[in-house]
């Protein structure tokens, strides 16, 4: 298992609720892949969100996000975190 | 207060203890502009680092990165997390 950080753009106006729907779809299909999405953020404004996650692999997490209907833009490992 | 999530990028090759480092000198000033930076995550292939902070304004944490030595190629403001 490794932490993965992807980023997802023109999200621009996305409400709490929306985020929190997004989040729920992930959750209720991230079981299959072996992927947890531990939290998201979300800037409204410029259309950015971002999520972290603890994944077997980048592949799998993109799997997770794009069944729940939001494929994300970047995708990256962060091996070094403090 | 609020969150906000910057983004630099070209620092392709980091190591652990330069993660660090460079997550120290951020600590060190921080106060001075009444920031707190909270996590920290890299990506050394890509050379992509993520930092989470709360913060009186964006310019405030620019200021910290800047005074570490360090600016921001992007950021966020995030009200919304989950």
């Amino acid at each position: 298992m490794a932490k993965y950080m992807d980023v997802h753009h023109g999200m621009q106006g996305i409400t709490a609720d929306q985020l929190r729907e997004a989040h729920e779809a992930d959750l209720a299909v991230e079981k299959d892949e072996g992927v947890h999405f531990e939290r998201t953020w979300a800037d409204p404004r410029s259309g950015t969100v971002f999520c972290l996650s603890e994944a077997p692999s980048a592949e799998a997490v993109q799997r997770v996000h794009d069944r729940a209907g939001h494929k994300a833009d970047e995708l990256y490992p962060v091996p070094l975190t403090m």
